[in-house]
């Protein structure tokens, strides 16, 4: 099949990127060979990044205790930052702490325990990322609740009955990039009386968000992704403003205190989101994912996601000329609105594709077992040349594997 | 009272001190006026943490997501050089990850699902740790366990009986400063079939540990005090090779399974402290704790608990001396055997004392509730000098409180 646009043509693409310029605000490797298309793995180092926690270690050694002034307050206020910019959150109801599986634990052990004794049942996708499955094993087993598993998250709605209490589903699936229709699913379970957890992991940064909007209860995210928090940056969590006093977490720590330095006998939370902490949270990784969040504010999700959106479509183009050919299938959404920002292109020989795409320095993707190569694209650095020599370089060392 | 020592004297101590070069370790601002002595509650950052993070994000930018390669065992890389350097354990034993909180809550959640149904009792003291109380009144409430409330540590082997679980406890008092003995007492709750879980958060750093030969099977801590890893920097876990198979943990995420990138249907945890890993761990957080175990192995925690003795043991002098007679009462334990490495003074008008110390600049201390002034005195970069200054300005400013 032809290719329906040459190399020149995304050139004067990356010429004409309005948002071409933030490729700069990154620290990438003069060495640099390979095409990295793994931001959806792990994001790029914003340069602002190493100076910023620099600032905040400066901080600490000069005001030591005192800095605790500052810092007490930043989990909401980077959290508020992020429910702005990237999840239409309005304040007071996201914060950043802990890892996403563990503010998942808090989200759906909380869920069951306000659960009537009529709704025993959770409820996730086969093709859920391992973390939230694994989470709601344990969670189902210590509540003595099923675990109902579907094939897909787009199979949850028709398997939900009024034996269930939650759904856990990511809004962007991590393999195939699936994007679900947040809104409508959130309504679709509630109207039967099931709580949708949402896991926003693969789409926070890269798809516009609107959680206040659709009536999402509980969601929980990463911050190193098209956030570009770094490796291991802590998570976000998003109980909205009604369900913050509905539920209840079951990790009682002093962070999560009305009164942190009172110490008094019981716990006692606080209103809010504060309820939702746990321990001290750590501020110098919380600096770190301001510093990506404030990046993905100044280029604006719409003008990120329309970019993102052209570079999927490029790249699952390219894929159907030259890689469908070789004996690989387009295994993301071909309708762009149902897609995130990275294609999974399946291959029977998929693991030695991406181990030579590796080795030779070729392109970064990610293998995703049994047969996925996914090839993410962040919109805020990666360039429309990116895609086709991604594209171009997979073709040639899929040629060696028909 | 006469103050059995002189200012030149310990002046002539710090020029004597063989730990004394470790202060120029650390930044400290230039324009410090007050005496630091909270560094119990966050210690000073060590110069070595901001390149060692810079190059931590100068990595990820260069490696990506291969950087992975490095990061993936970090946590028990570092663990076994914490075990090593301050806890007395062999390696594999200890990881870095989470909050001590939430590591609190897998240790004292994995013994209570384990606990035969005729020990359905947690016991803690009154005056321990707000958070280790609140995480066990929620462990309670999900187990349907009683919580058994003893006013303070030392009476926790006194207080169980048949039908007891476990017991957690500080090994350093955090308010008054008292240690108990880790091995008389692990061993005295586990005759009577009582696990320990040990909070060592105001010990780790400044009290010589051995978790192995005390028979130890689950201790936590911070690392953000003696271990001047950062405000809320990642915590440890300590679980010892016997338990980590005997015991799970409830919180089942991805970095605990056996083969994290196979991502199969069913969790099936790791072999040993990896099993108690839950999500993505931090990994500039765990460089920063890295800097600051390297740091205490160095000076050796023999050299810093001799030192450390004579710090506290110099403190509790002049309060007696110039403090008692002012109103105060020293309120940790005379035998500094039995006292970490703060000192508490006693006083019925503490939080303005300390708010005049605070304000007027002279000295940083901790007020806790109702009535103590907590003077903690870090080893590695505390001068004996500083102590007889806190005192002396402590005295000035509690003569205006008589």
């Amino acid at each position: 099949m032809a290719v329906p646009f040459t190399r020149d043509e995304f050139e004067a693409r990356d010429a004409a990127d309005s948002l071409a310029a933030f490729r700069d605000r990154f620290v990438i490797g003069t060495d640099e060979i390979a095409i990295y298309a793994n931001g959806n793995s792990l994001g790029r180092p914003p340069r602002e990044t190493a100076p910023r926690v620099a600032a905040l270690i400066d901080q600490w050694g000069h005001e030591l205790t005192a800095g605790w002034g500052h810092w007490i307050d930043l989990p909401f206020e980077v959290g508020d930052r992020l429910g702005a910019a990237c999840l239409g959150a309005a304040s007071g109801q996201v914060a950043i702490a802990d890892s996403t599986s563990v503010n998942l634990y808090k989200a759906i052990s909380a869920v069951m325990s306000a659960a009537g004794s009529e709704r025993r049942t959770l409820v996730v996708a086969a093709d859920e990322f391992p973390t939230d499955r694994y989470l709601l094993q344990s969670v189902a087993e210590q509540h003595g609740a099923e675990l109902r598993v579907v094939p897909t998250a787009d199979a949850i709605v028709d398997a939900v009955d009024d034996t269930c209490a939650l759904a856990a589903l990511s809004l962007v699936n991590y393999r195939s990039g699936e994007l679900l229709d947040l809104a409508a699913v959130t309504a679709a379970l509630r109207s039967r009386g099931v709580t949708a957890v949402w896991d926003l992991s693969h789409a926070v940064g890269a798809v516009p968000v609107e959680l206040d909007r659709a009536g999402v209860e509980l969601a929980v995210g990463c911050t190193y992704k098209y956030l570009n928090g770094g490796p291991g940056a802590p998570a976000f969590l998003y109980v909205s403003a009604e369900t913050q006093s509905r539920l209840r977490q079951p990790l009682w720590g002093w962070f999560g205190q009305r009164d942190l330095f009172a110490m008094g006998d019981r716990y006692d939370p606080a209103d809010g989101i504060r309820a939702w902490m746990v321990g001290t949270p750590n501020i110098a990784g919380t600096c770190a994912v301001d510093v990506g969040v404030a990046l993905i504010a100044e280029a604006g999700l719409a003008a990120l996601r329309e970019k993102s959106v052209a570079l999927t479509s490029a790249a699952a183009s390219l894929a159907q000329s030259w890689l469908e050919p070789l004996g690989a299938t387009v295994a993301s959404p071909a309708d762009p609105e149902q897609r995130g920002a990275h294609v999974a292109v399946a291959h029977p020989r998929a693991q030695q594709i991406c181990a030579s795409l590796v080795d030779e320095r070729l392109v970064v993707p990610d293998f995703r077992f049994p047969d996925v190569i996914r090839l993410g694209f962040a919109p805020l650095y990666t360039r429309f040349t990116d895609v086709w020599d991604a594209l171009d370089r997979t073709r040639s060392v899929m040629e060696h594997f028909r």
